[in-house]
């Protein structure tokens, strides 16, 4: 099986290598240089038409959205997914949610100008990031009773700590949300998230 | 097992209401009227903080987030989800880009208070619903290829069509993108779906 995972520095790509990394499967990284916007040019354009990253491509075929890659990643291994189905439910629950609603938060501080041309109005959205993101925050702090998301550390973890990484730079003041800040020092903390930060930041 | 669908008519509940009742699991279900902004209000926010349907009540279990839900159903049920880990994750890929990019972009008209303050900001992003719905459509229409999203019917063709029932209202003109409204017709045909729609409608 040869994997190539498409990725950029700091971005939501970072669990999906995590859990590449976590699982010891074998892959190769295709670096997109957002920089020169290279994830909307046509070689990117041609792996993923959405100009998004992260795409995992498995022997030839091309997957996307984190959540999808991180469940396929758990299938391919037997690791980071729950065998229960209710406790799968949960840890697929928390990352349909970082997707769809923290993440997509977050995107409107850099990203506004998806979803509205007017400058001003771009800065209106950027205005409430911080907001946004501490209601995020708050709602994921009640929901941390232990160590990790679930009982064991799952895929869910991986995706927790990425999007809590960007919360500081977002405005979260962390000390309000100390279990989820210490849930994302116990990730980093990890060897194999170890390195993969290494190579995104830079060392 | 008890199964609770808390619901509102119309909106992302109306998949996993339909995969309930394509797949025969026995459920109850609980109306949340948005008019009333029942879903912000505390008997609701007690089923789930988040304040948004759907929300799935499985023996006093509450799960949320309709990707989850639709998988936790097709576990429960060996329907809805293939075997194969690769086409499994081509479901979830369609079901987290429907929920993280087009299920935001639809949001943008009438839910830009989420993401502005300013009511210039929110018409601002009300005015670009159309074009981000159309470009959502356009993608989702070079991926179908068949009948369905992958070889058999999946939840992901529940979900494709939960969205692309709202695409005529926002703008989205259905002749450009004709496998699409030719699967949303196929899927509404089904006698479980036609039922469903029956009960958000009125008839
Ligand atoms: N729903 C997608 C979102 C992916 C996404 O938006 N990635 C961002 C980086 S965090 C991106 O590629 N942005 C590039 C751009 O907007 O040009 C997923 O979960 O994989
Ligand atoms: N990411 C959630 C989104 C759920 C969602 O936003 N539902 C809407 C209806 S389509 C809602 O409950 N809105 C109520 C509100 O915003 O007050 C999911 O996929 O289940």
């Amino acid at each position: 099986m040869t994997l190539t995972l498409h990725l950029a520095p700091g971005t939501i790509s970072m669990c999906v290598h995590a859990a590449l990394e976590e699982t010891g499967l074998p892959y190769e990284l295709a670096w997109v240089d957002f920089k020169t916007s290279a994830q909307r040019q046509a070689p990117y354009l041609a792996v993923n038409p959405k100009g998004r990253v992260p795409s995992l491509v498995v022997d030839g075929t091309v997957l996307t959205e984190a959540p999808a890659l991180m469940d396929w990643i758990a299938a391919a291994t037997g690791h980071l997914m729950p065998d229960d189905p209710l406790t799968a439910a949960r840890v697929r629950e928390t990352m349909c949610y970082l997707s769809s609603t923290a993440h997509v938060a977050h995107a409107h501080k850099f990203r506004a100008q998806r979803w509205a041309d007017d400058p001003a109005a771009q800065a209106a959205m950027a205005a409430k990031v911080a907001k946004n993101m501490t209601e995020c925050a708050y709602y994921l702090e009640q929901r941390l009773t232990g160590n990790w998301v679930v009982d064991d550390f799952s895929a869910a973890d991986l995706y927790l700590w990425n999007v809590t990484r960007w919360m500081p730079g977002d405005g979260v003041e962390m000390a309000d949300v100390p279990k989820l800040a210490a849930h994302h020092d116990r990730v980093a903390a990890r060897p194999a998230v170890a390195r993969v930060i290494e190579l995104h930041t830079g060392g």
